[in-house]
């Protein structure tokens, strides 16, 4: 494999762009690659076999313009496709968004009491609690569907009273006030039962990194809050360094945005999730 | 045409369930079947050559199975696909629900300035404000995109001060404070300026119906909300007179429901949308 190659990184949208954006700043000497599939988002509605195929044309899509190493940072794809995938491209490595939020809560806990944010089809297939459950197996891990943080970070009101509000009506249940539960809060997905708070909330969707300030402000201080995008690019430079990876190439890196629909959207809201401005000219439009 | 066939109603996903629910209110005799594009929703960001293959497929399988008359509840369906659908089914009877909510805001309005709420795509394609200047020529319409009350509408929380302020949110701007305009405000749409501050405000999405009393709160007690589902049904219901197409069978009139993916989350979702519960197991799941 030409370790000069890009890092691909797949996602259903523009929120995969946190990752992109974690991959820069850890990883800036890399050329990256990034495809949001926004003409078939979103993922979590639509069936595994659907997820899956999609995945798997967009994976096939990336390898054809050729990269050493691909990142899904779709949540939902992580959690249904990631095995299919590895498969199929062998021996290409691939890297979910999951496992690496997952190893780094389990890290961070002192009583392995974690909160999960993330959208309603993440949390119904319990994603996290699963892979926390691989490496603690005694862990409380309470997941909690919070699809409104969605639409409030790709409508950019991350920061302020409605933000703040809204992360505190999903998080304040889960944080002490049980008995008054939203009518979506869903059950506790282990037996084993701790008085204790939890003491990590896990960003289990791409979109909740932008909405931080906020969820800091609704759960105070003193709760470690991991972000699945610094953590999975910390992965990816490890797994660089162990594979001999890294790119050698002297040249400045390159940055490629493909997307499969709406490139004047991409652009606009993108741009909050990447950090920076994107010239919809600069998007190049691929039928997958 | 039999006129106990029901009324077929077409909608993108689980949004048009206010408007089956208008009709049912409206027209209780009347048969209904719903087919709601879960699989392929939203819309709103799909080409104008996806949607109107969507609502073509759509009406194909609901004409299929019988209907008099069909409604498409879609607000992005009916801007895009009304022409393409009636001119393919004719003489089939095809209402979107676009023409009807524009006409009654032109009625209901003593100075012809309209205040559209609508989702980012049909406020782009400007679908109100050229439905409302078809009729008034002159009107100024403002046209503002509000994606937040979809999801706010979806996840239950329409009643509140979470609700409330984010309806002032949108709201504010154009009510009299333009200089705070948020970054998403839409331009006038008319070249045609009045002092005068809106006095409709046009609920141009199906989702919106559920967040009147929010609405309501944020503009306080002299606007006119004109909700495109009532004034759709009050269409329907003219016209079944007009045509002499009034159900006349004197047993209970029945409702068949169908989506084409997630029978567990459009009962949850739905039940808010029509008003009423709805059993996961009576919704029929079928392939366009």
């Amino acid at each position: 494999v030409d370790p000069n190659l890009p890092i691909g990184v797949f996602d259903s949208g523009v929120g995969g762009l946190t990752v992109l954006r974690a991959l820069r700043k850890r990883l800036p000497n890399e050329s990256l690659i990034y495809l949001g599939d926004t003409a078939r988002v979103p993922y979590g509605t639509k069936s595994v076999e659907s997820i899956t195929r999609y995945a798997t044309q967009a994976t096939d899509h990336l390898v054809t313009r050729g990269i050493k190493l691909l990142v899904i940072a779709c949540n939902t794809a992580s959690a249904v496709s990631l095995e299919p995938v590895r498969d199929r491209f062998a021996p290409l490595p691939v890297i979910g968004v999951v496992e690496p939020g997952a190893a780094a809560a389990v890290a961070a806990s002192t009583h392995q009491h974690h909160l999960v944010l993330a959208t309603e089809s993440t949390v119904k297939r319990h994603a996290y609690a699963r892979a926390i459950h691989a490496l603690a197996p005694n862990a409380v891990v309470d997941e909690v569907p919070a699809s409104l943080l969605v639409a409030l970070a790709e409508e950019g009101w991350t920061d302020g009273p409605i933000a703040e509000s809204i992360a505190r009506t999903y998080l304040a249940p889960a944080l002490g006030r049980r008995e008054s539960k939203p009518q979506n809060f869903e059950l506790r997905t282990s037996n084993f039962e701790l008085d204790e708070a939890p003491d990590t909330i896990v960003l289990g969707c791409t979109h909740f990194p932008l909405l931080e300030h906020a969820i800091r402000a609704a759960v105070g201080p003193t709760v470690t809050i991991v972000d699945s995008a610094t953590t999975t690019a910390e992965r990816v430079a490890t797994l660089l360094d162990e594979q001999h990876l890294r790119r050698t190439a002297s040249e400045p890196p390159t940055m490629t945005l493909l997307a499969t629909d709406g490139a004047e959207r991409f652009a606009r809201v993108g741009a909050r999730f990447l950090g920076e401005e994107i010239e919809a000219g600069d998007i190049e439009i691929v039928d997958l």
